[in-house]
């Protein structure tokens, strides 16, 4: 079973670094074309994106990934050459083996034995990948997906193959994921010179112990598949660098992760609440990165917990913890949308890897969820 | 008496933006050599000082100043060129109108008017001038004490001409300073995901609260001649630029400006008592910039306040309010230091300007200064 590896190490020499494709889904599409899949390539801006699918009728089923990869830092500093995907000792080196080019050439594996069992499944196969997963995802997955919306072309079940395994491959999969909202907050005050500070309003000084009550709120207590939403401050600036002088305003970079107990709007509005009643002179740009989502248990929740149970004898620990994922722009449209992939120890650093086993495990895993969805084996 | 203003315009006319001094200084020791004042160019770094002395006896009476001034920002924005020393409706224009080389025209023909009356009055009369007053200010005025000191050579009375009016010329003085004392603090946590605050520890949490406390504090009640001491945050930074990542340190850069109540020591072992008890990861590198220091009422004090009077009727605010000037270097010597000057409404700030009328009433009481401490007129 070397066709995953092999397929893996294709996909890595390509230098994919983010928003770059570097002909991996042209790859993908040549691969899979004899197998009855179609291709659509659509470009967005700069991204280049690719919609394969077998058969036309439902239900669909969706392998969702990205060929880009983040930077690798400097390459002396990996142990492997980041692009040379090296097997050393029964582990594949490189960046992008486990996030998440590994994942997709199981997709691929896993499908072509699928299909050589079963030809003509009852219902669709397609892959959607994208190469703006690691950059600004705004002429990715989203795009892909308003375009399909606009045909009416619908996904039911969705796996997406982000590395969600912590310590062995299925030990953790995500039905899920919080919500992501970010607020720009802008506290103003008046300058002046730190030697007559009746004369100024030091912002500074009203920012903190806002920040340290919207720090201590508890905003929900989560729920069975949701943790607790938090709120975090990732950035904070004021001061013209001069120490003499009292800045005029100061910014604060805010970010909540939210579960399904409060709605973005919720959150805004307590915030809201909160700073006006501290009479600060205030302004904040929200972003909402997602709302959050869940796949409750079902036909697609049940068919990969079951095939992981069958290739290894785990039960999944099935939460909606870590950080966004393109699923959250599937999720919206209906579909079921599940993330399992390889573990995550080493991605987004320098000397990501994967194990072989780990590669081939996965792929019997997809093929397994296959067959309960679509084949006849059990 | 348009003796001061014809100097006031030469030297403004010398473009000697910090630390330049643009020929100002030898101007300066050629215009006194004939009264008497022995010339002594003291050179440290980069910066020009001269001490210029007339007499061999005490008490010495020392005017102090600098020909340095801040940069005009884009010459465009002002109304005159900046270093044209256009007069226009009484009004002198140009960087150190105010700033001081007003204050230094004035001196210089105060002097004169005086020393024609008195040719060998009973004591000595000095110049300390320095170009590194808007600088950092370390070759300047304090490395010239220090020259005098080791070589045993005392001042009794000091006049800093830093435009310290408000309104009109006279109606404030400042008998002593505020101490200033800045400290960088940076406290740390450990960086991580958004996602996963459990795993991370945001150190702006632990910061905002511990700055609200600091901000809280009654540090002290002042006393008859300090205002309280008080704190500011002049800048504060933190953060990766990422929306998804919890910074591992923040920094905030801290002042205290404070009266002879507190010391600088205390002030520091009160800081760090107050972010102990937080349990905070921090450091603090403090740098102190001065030290208070006050002129009681005296010789000096009296012949200024009475000269004051004589010359306009006003009746002078004598304080401690305001930056910190070249007085600090010169308290610690033991001498008695008062600061007058112009109107402060226009200084560091572009259409920077003096009233001419304001030169010369400014130079007389000079006159009427020197005449108290020296003279026999009253
Ligand atoms: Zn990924
Ligand atoms: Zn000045």
């Amino acid at each position: 079973m070397s066709e995953t590896l092999d397929l893996a190490r294709d996909l890595i020499r390509r230098r994919s670094v983010t928003p770059e494709d570097a002909g991996c889904q042209p790859l993908l599409a040549e691969r899979l074309a004899p197998l009855g899949f179609r291709a659509e390539h659509l470009r967005f801006g700069e991204v280049d994106n690719l919609w394969l699918r077998k058969g036309t009728e439902g239900p669909v089923f969706c392998f969702a990934g990205h060929t880009d990869v983040v930077p690798t830092g400097p390459e002396a500093n990996w142990s492997h050459p980041p692009f040379d995907a090296v097997v050393d000792d029964g582990v594949l080196h490189g960046r992008g083996t486990a996030d998440m080019k590994g994942s997709i050439a199981a997709f691929v594996t896993a499908c072509e034995r699928f299909l050589t069992r079963h030809p003509e499944p009852r219902g669709s196969i397609a892959f959607l990948i994208t190469s703006d997963e690691e950059g600004p995802a705004q002429d990715g997955t989203v795009k892909v997906v308003e375009h399909l919306e606009q045909r009416g072309e619908k996904v039911d079940w969705c796996l997406v193959g982000e590395p969600s395994s912590t310590s062995e491959v299925g030990d953790v999969v995500k039905n899920g994921r919080r919500g992501s909202l970010n607020g720009r907050l802008v506290v103003r005050g008046t300058q002046g010179h730190v030697a007559y500070p009746h004369l100024a309003d030091n912002p500074i000084h009203h920012l903190a112990p806002a920040l340290d009550a919207l720090y201590r709120k508890v905003w929900d207590e989560g729920n069975e598949f949701f943790p607790p939403t938090t709120f975090q401050v990732s950035n904070i600036h004021g001061g013209t660098g001069a120490t003499n002088v009292i800045p005029g305003e100061v910014e604060a970079l805010v970010n909540f992760r939210f579960s399904t107990e409060s709605s973005a709007d919720e959150l805004k509005k307590r915030v809201h609440a909160i700073l006006d009643a501290r009479n600060l002179n205030y302004s904040i740009d929200w972003s909402l990165s997602g709302d959050p989502f869940l796949t409750p248990r079902g036909a697609l929740v049940e068919a990969t917990v079951a095939a992981i149970r069958a290739e290894t004898g785990r039960e999944p620990d099935v939460n909606t913890a870590g950080g966004t994922s393109d699923g959250r722009f599937i999720a919206p449209t209906g579909a079921q949308v599940i993330e399992l992939g390889p573990l995550n120890a080493t991605i987004h650093k320098v000397n990501e890897q994967v194990r072989v086993e780990h590669l081939e495990e996965l792929s019997a895993i997809y093929e397994r969820i296959l067959e309960r969805l679509f084949g006849t084996d059990e």
